[in-house]
């Protein structure tokens, strides 16, 4: 799908012509130098992708797309602050970089930023885009406050789990595509329909995600594997686990995941192994082809060309084939 | 003045039929909790008396003022975790209460909630909110990563510290009262000369702030007089000092804001000795008084009745004349 890299060039482009960098520096660096360690771009890809399977030239959906990247990387500063991560995308995070202040306050600048690039469309679409921007960056909000709270919780259900990355990732994923309706002012039937396509490709994507983080090939797959299994982060392979291995692999499961052993390798095998032994892998996988077809299904009923339809599907098919 | 009193008994009776508090709690009971403390709600209650001055209904404008009270308290909980404070408003702070993830996390959320208040208004208004919103709240970031800044360097000019405070605290004063005016839909000039009288309200304000620091009676401040001395915190009355004292008072204020002595009572004396003697108290009185007037005189050119334009005098002077 050559389109992709098209959009990409698009939003570089632009991205180039942004005068990030004002007094004072200490604010402003750090957001060029978040912004300037680039990442794949998906969400502002998507919206201009959006804007013009909805017949308006993608280039008018750049404000919308730019804001939209610009809050994601907004929530990845904060959102690393708070797990202490020493890197992202391989570079060190900003508040390794500087320090937690600065990484507070140039995440705060960059939510507000996003807002501003809502200015450049006239009132009735500004107040569309923002309103949607609002109630999408609270409820991403509230998914990392379930992300937290989990953490600390061992009753943790599956339906709870779905919820979860839906708000702390899915969202996100169909507002961007919502944003390229709005702009293009397509119907509110359209726009309610792209969300929900990628409500649940964004679902897809995140249990994509959690299933590569086990069973991807350590050699395309971009973070380390077993990585999950290493901080007992309860995913959803790890809670199918729990609801299908039998008792004694059950019990083995919660054990492993009570302990951080300095060489993660037998442990990580033998977590991967109850995940395999119990089903849990093939249901993953099961559970991210229903989020993929459920996204496929609302192609049907949107009101647009048939090529363009499977653009979308092609799209999708593109990103739950990937091995990274 | 009785009406301050009333326009902050109808805040106080919207934020009560505010439904803060939902799912998930650890998001939001901080955010609560933090807006219960309370407060003098000055912002809100110039944004209520704006609209009343430009002929609407307070009651139009209260969305507006709650967005702008709700965006002061989302940075003072993040400024507390960056200057590391223990109290705010006599009660623990907001990250000491829980911890700096949440301080975080539910700033972030109240930033977002801000907006969203705007949405009571249709789309021009709406419109037109948010950008002075979006405008003024990276201002304040700016001025709080100023003072940041301030605190590294030895040769912080007078003009910045004024740009440093209209910045953090000025212009949110300035914006409050012109979003009065834009919900009451009166003359683009008249919304710029509020904006005016507030900003040159704002910095006499915090200058006043300054001064009362080391100079206010101990029976009616509400914080500890000293404290910015203890701190050896580059005010307008230091600056000013370094720039009048002689040489040797000059010296001796260096020195003593070097040091942070377990029993500060002999510092704070020579301090706000030398304060005295440079005349670095009369020149802050008459700064203040500057601002103070430079604002009065935008009251001239205010197309309102005379009536409200004293109302607004009378508020101003009220302002300036308080011990707390």
């Amino acid at each position: 799908m050559q389109q992709i890299g098209h959009y990409q060039q698009v939003i570089s482009d632009y991205f180039n012509t942004l005068q990030v960098v004002k007094d004072p520096v200490n604010l402003y660096e750090p957001v060029k130098y978040i912004l300037s360690l680039g990442g794949k771009r998906m969400r502002p890809v998507l919206t201009l992708m959006s804007a013009e399977i909805f017949n308006a030239d993608c280039r008018e959906a750049l404000p919308a797309a730019v804001a939209v990247e610009i809050f994601h990387n907004f929530s990845l500063v904060h959102d690393d602050i708070m797990d202490d991560a020493p890197l992202r995308r391989g570079n060190e995070t900003v508040h390794e970089k500087w320090n937690i202040n600065t990484g507070i306050l140039s995440g705060d600048a960059m939510l507000i930023m996003a807002y501003r690039y809502f200015e450049e469309y006239e009132p009735e679409t500004f107040r569309s885009l923002a309103k949607l921007f609002s109630k999408t960056a609270l409820e991403v909000c509230e998914g990392q406050q379930w992300d937290v709270d989990f953490e600390e919780r061992n009753d943790v259900t599956i339906p709870e789990y779905l919820k979860m990355i839906e708000y702390k990732t899915a969202v996100l994923v169909a507002a961007a595509m919502k944003m390229g309706g709005i702009v293009a002012k397509t119907s509110v039937e359209n726009c309610d329909l792209i969300y929900d396509f990628g409500l649940n490709l964004g679902i897809a994507f995140q249990l994509q995600d959690d299933y590569l983080d086990a069973f991807g090939d350590p050699a395309t797959f971009g973070k380390q594997v077993g990585g999950d299994i290493i901080e007992n982060k309860k995913t959803y392979l790890y809670l199918k686990a729990l609801q299908k291995a039998d008792d004694m692999s059950r019990e083995q499961l919660k054990e492993l995941f009570s302990m951080q052993p300095e060489d993660s390798t037998e442990k990580i095998e033998l977590v991967k192994n109850i995940f395999t032994t119990s089903g849990a892998d093939a249901e993953t996988r099961r559970a991210i082809e229903e989020y993929t077809h459920k996204a496929f299904d609302t192609l049907a009923q949107l009101d647009i060309e048939e090529n363009k339809k499977a653009m979308l599907r092609a799209f999708g098919e593109n990103l739950m084939q990937r091995k990274v």
